[in-house]
């Protein structure tokens, strides 16, 4: 029995990060997936009405960036002391923030209020957090924390076709190192793997 | 000389945290306090142009529930076991998301969306996030979780007044566990000795 059940939509998006930790672990995972119309029967039962949760033994657990960082324990990919730790969850936060401006805006109910904050979300925002993401992994020898695989590479590599999806933004278009950090990652079997086998839409 | 210098406006908002973990600590840390129109001078030289930015060692960090949990782990206050920690760092989540929601409405620039989405957030969203968080500490013996005092205390304690000042919501009003856990915060002697010492006014 999978001692993990992941109850999501069915496709990428915020469970995508937990589902490449678990695979880079060769954890077999349970998936609850659910399509956009069972949406508003599942809610209600979800801790503050929101997925990606996981259930383990038994316990409903959500906010995803918190269960990527038990999970990125469990792998040996959350730091080797306690600054390392401090510096990967520092560039964790840094792309879940740019991910929430991209994702605040995709559900903005307001359609002109939305088309004026898109432009300029891809024309600032997104370019802003994309220099200083190529700078970091530049410096830290191809990955965003001490030249080491980190579950912050898992992170920012997990998200990339989902902000493509919604912004027709290529994070790592035209950026040397966040390229060749992308190969890295889909480069570990684990993820290959989980990315051949995986159902569902890329959204 | 201090370790620590934090470098943040001359209020408490996001900077509070941390300086409530630096307190609880008994860490000797300097204030690089700045007023509003300070700010465009010196948000360049800011990693993501955003604070608070705590200098430690000469290296500047961003992102304040990063370095708080970093502060908490130094404190015995970030868990006694991966789950424990966990556990935390889903309280911590759920609290900064209700905190970011209030502070994107506050800094929205149209005064109309500002609002009507206020008015959703105060009758709606808050209040949805109190009943959690008060059911929450009414089923872990008084703390956010297993009946004992942890950093997700701490930070929930430390931007009540702050989220009272912009929404004008006592979060704790009218629900008994969460207005004993804000006492039993206060009532620290290096949180109440803080208090009684620190500059700026609350915001």
């Amino acid at each position: 029995m999978p001692k993990y059940k992941l109850t999501y939509f069915n496709f990428t998006a915020r469970a995508e990060p937990i589902r490449f930790l678990l695979s880079y672990l060769n954890e077999d995972f349970e998936e609850n997936r659910f399509e956009r119309e069972q949406w508003p029967t599942i809610k209600p039962s979800m801790p503050f009405g929101q997925v990606p949760v996981l259930e383990v033994d038994g316990k409903l657990l959500n906010q995803s960036v918190a269960i990527c960082r038990y999970l990125a324990k469990k792998a040996s990919l959350a730091g080797e002391d306690e600054w390392e730790s401090l510096l990967i969850d520092i560039a964790v936060d840094n792309i879940f923030e740019i991910r929430q401006d991209i994702m605040k805006n995709f559900h903005e109910p307001d359609g002109e209020v939305k088309i004026k904050k898109k432009e300029l979300l891809v024309k600032e925002t997104i370019p802003f957090y994309i220099e200083r993401f190529e700078k970091i992994v530049s410096e830290n020898g191809g990955y965003f924390v001490n030249g080491k695989l980190s579950w912050a590479d898992l992170y920012f590599v997990s998200i990339l076709d989902h902000i493509k999806v919604v912004t027709n933004v290529d994070m790592v278009d035209g950026c040397t190192n966040l390229s060749k950090l992308k190969q890295t990652v889909l480069n570990i079997p684990q993820i290959q793997s989980w990315i051949a086998k995986r159902p569902g839409p890329i959204f």
